[in-house]
């Protein structure tokens, strides 16, 4: 079972909850390709509707691949080479899906920072169970994992997903969830594929 | 136990080995605020011994405290109210434990891609166990948790902590582990308190 992940840019919720596309952030691209490298995926697609935005990623892609930044930080190329551009996520499950000549469509595996209705939830020790076994045995489907920017997907988009991962809670008495895209990317690969 | 984190700027080691005082960088303060409020952490160190980049690090605290940023987001105030600037790690451990009225001085736990020569590493079970045990049964001394910027903290620096957490390691065969701090502390806060 092979893992990629998508950073989705558009339709996203404001402040307001006006739907939205945001601007693609230098460090999403950076933080998020280095934790797809440390835990193993295959890749990581930047999703934004925008032909401005895609331009932008790979114009920092090629500065980091194969311009000044690749000789200055060998390091930060390594993880840069796993990272796509796409325009919506249907383009992104395509492409995937014929780069590593799945026959099935990868699960689409979701997170959010409350529940939505109509999307089964399922826990992060579930998940990581059903990642294990498809690793030993063989023959799950492959796993699309999204994420979103801004104020989260809008739930409309949230119930086109397969699977909605359990959010990250906060500590009582508050609850207090609002972390950013690059931590919550980072702890949900740990707890789904960390080693410790 | 209360638990409270130090990002350190200097001293640190840039990508040739030498001794260096990195500048502090916006989403650190943001990212790591709000992982620690998520963790329920007592109070977050920004550590910086030049004066310009604590004037800018305050400069920040107040928009998004009092100013404009407040009103716009009080969600990221709330996370902010937590983030203090010290000079150096002396300085940030004795405001605490004056703040907090601790009698022990804190027990400085440092972190690392890798081992260090005469400082004992601890796992984090053993750490999150010891954190659980204290907190149900008190009596134990609180943690200063610390993380460095650039290529890492110093050997010299590293020496005079009392503990030292596991690297985060990658997946075999390549144990890519270049995560940004960003991430790095967002995993391990998860790894010692989180509920899953």
């Amino acid at each position: 079972m092979r893992i990629a992940l998508g950073l989705i840019h558009y339709p996203i919720q404001d402040r307001q909850g006006k739907v939205v596309a945001t601007n693609v952030t230098n460090l999403d691209v950076h933080d998020i390709a280095r934790a797809s490298r440390v835990y193993g995926l295959d890749r990581y697609y930047i999703i934004h509707p925008m032909q401005d935005q895609q331009i932008f990623v790979h114009r920092m892609l090629d500065h980091w691949r194969v311009g000044e930044g690749a000789k200055m930080n060998p390091k930060r190329r390594t993880a840069l080479t796993m990272v796509e551009t796409a325009g919506s996520l249907d383009e992104a499950l395509q492409n995937w899906q014929e780069r590593i000549g799945a026959k099935e469509k990868p699960l689409v595996v979701s997170t959010h920072a409350r529940a939505i209705d109509g999307v089964p939830m399922v826990s992060y020790r579930e998940m990581r169970e059903r990642i294990e076994a498809a690793r030993a045995q063989g023959g799950d489907r492959d796993v699309f994992l999204i994420f979103g920017t801004g104020f989260g997907l809008t739930e409309e988009f949230m119930r086109s997903c397969d699977l909605l991962l359990e959010p990250v809670r906060g500590v009582p008495p508050d609850d207090y969830r609002h972390l950013s895209v690059r931590s919550a990317v980072s702890i949900i690969l740990d707890r789904l594929l960390g080693a410790w």
